[in-house]
């Protein structure tokens, strides 16, 4: 029997195929990355590169300085007060969230303290005019008049509205909250593991982006209780610490560069994802939405 | 501190609130159940359900009878002749698929026989023509002129082409196959557990959609290998038997009925979700993309 395992093999192995059929197949993203060029990748500034170690292994977030300034201050304080160590993931709801933080934060006498950090921060939910880098994508979104990326970021915008805003894709790390707009303040974060529920776009502040490890944030078991919160206290993960890149030595940083989503890579990436077309995709699909796009991540210690 | 374990609270749990509250508020889902009639549920026809027992739990796939007919036949024949008792989930790739069917499939020597099952199948990657019941969306979508669902199933057509196929959402159960369009036959299959990979619409057969126990397929370890595969056969889950409900007596089932998609309080759910407004969501996306709703499903032996 043939290979019933093959599905999608296209989307990652480069098959060798004759110099002439070459022509009349998609690029796959592995062979337009090696060919891409040094200036085409960034190195994320370590002031806004967040490291997780779970139990499984290390979790990389990106914050998103340039759209939630006051989040990714209290954060990062947050952080260098060692607030996350030992806190924990509290909540995995399918097709929904997993999030991470006191598990004793509704109870006041119980709660940990959250140090010099603010317990309040303003509601940024959106992006209020300035200018940002935006690659816009071709074709259209269902929820907002465009979509495209920002310095690595998926966003939405409303240019007639002066209002842009990072988007809930898979990846997106939020700032939980209660009912007040203004009650966020980054002591508890959620991660999307499934389909963009892009009804949380503009409701909620965004800290950032998961740009390594979302394979270990995705797979734990969920909650069975409402909302996907764990029932027994000994069914949460404990958080190992939460450190910044900047705060470690240089030498003992985890290496990562992202692809700039202003190159022209990262454009030839999606044209071949938007018109994939080879011995396994038949019909392209012609289209592509924001979040079916995966900004591409390299460890530069390594070779293309 | 006040609660930050709150984030999408309304999304589930009905708050109390005053009288006086309650008509500016979108109602919840479970409200907007608790209202339904008897009749805007129906009972799958156990000839097309199918309970997959994994050692983590049952998961339940209806098939889809009226879109993929060949493929629901050649699958109903290799579960009774009990061909997936002892396969394995080989392989789960991050925010793609999860997988399964025989290790050793791709192995001619070792490959496990269909049995009287077909080796070869139509390619019914879309319908062509006919009828079928479509309740639209009004949202439009990224990929196809129309998206809508038929019978519980996510459905997108084109009615200039006269085709129609069910969509790759999350929780869709599609036919791996070989690079060939006939070299699917139903005895390895996938199941959507990331973002919606609309790509794959077109060009792949989908055999169901999973009605319950997508949250044990889904939070399976990420496999190591390009794909997902995983690296040593000791990570593969065992599937401990696949058999019809139809095949089960009838005291045995698992009691399960699914809310009509051409009822009313469907319609009435997925307005909530379009235009959710409540003390947590101020800003109403307005909008909903196929994918982001999940068909209700209920067990009618237990009171609403």
């Amino acid at each position: 029997m043939l290979a019933r395992t093959c599905l999608a093999l296209a989307l990652v192995l480069a098959l060798p195929v004759h110099a002439a059929d070459d022509a009349k197949k998609t690029p796959s993203a592995k062979d337009l990355l090696a060919k891409s060029t040094p200036d085409e990748w960034r190195t994320p500034d370590p002031a806004n590169l967040v490291y997780m170690d779970l139990p499984q292994g290390r979790v990389i977030i990106e914050l998103a300085q340039d759209w939630t300034p006051a989040h990714a201050a209290n954060i990062r304080t947050l952080i260098r007060e060692h607030y996350f160590d030992g806190t924990q993931v509290i909540r995995v709801q399918d097709n929904f969230v997993t999030q991470w933080g006191d598990a004793d934060g509704d109870d006041k006498a119980k709660a940990k303290s959250l140090g010099t950090a603010k317990e309040s921060l303003p509601a940024e939910f959106t992006r209020k005019g300035g200018k940002y880098p935006f690659t816009r994508l071709p074709d259209g979104d269902v929820y907002a008049p465009e979509v495209g990326f920002s310095d690595g970021f998926p966003v939405a915008r409303d240019a007639k509205a002066g209002e842009a805003w990072i988007t809930h894709c898979y990846g997106t790390v939020g700032v939980a909250r209660d009912v007040g707009a203004e009650t966020g303040n980054g002591s508890s974060l959620y991660a999307i593991i499934g389909q963009a529920p892009r009804n949380l776009d503009r409701n909620l502040a965004v800290a950032g982006k998961v740009l390594k490890g979302m394979e270990i944030l995705s797979a734990y078991p969920r909650g069975g209780e409402p909302m996907g919160f764990y029932e027994k206290p000994e069914q949460r993960v404990t958080i190992k610490s939460v450190r910044l890149a900047a705060d470690v030595p240089e030498a003992k940083r985890t290496p990562i560069q992202v692809l700039r989503t202003e190159s022209k890579t990262f454009a030839a990436v999606i044209e071949a994802k938007r018109n994939r077309k080879d011995d396994f995709y038949t019909r392209p699909a012609g289209k592509i939405d924001l979040c079916n796009i995966n900004v591409p991540v390299r460890d530069p210690s390594k070779k293309p």
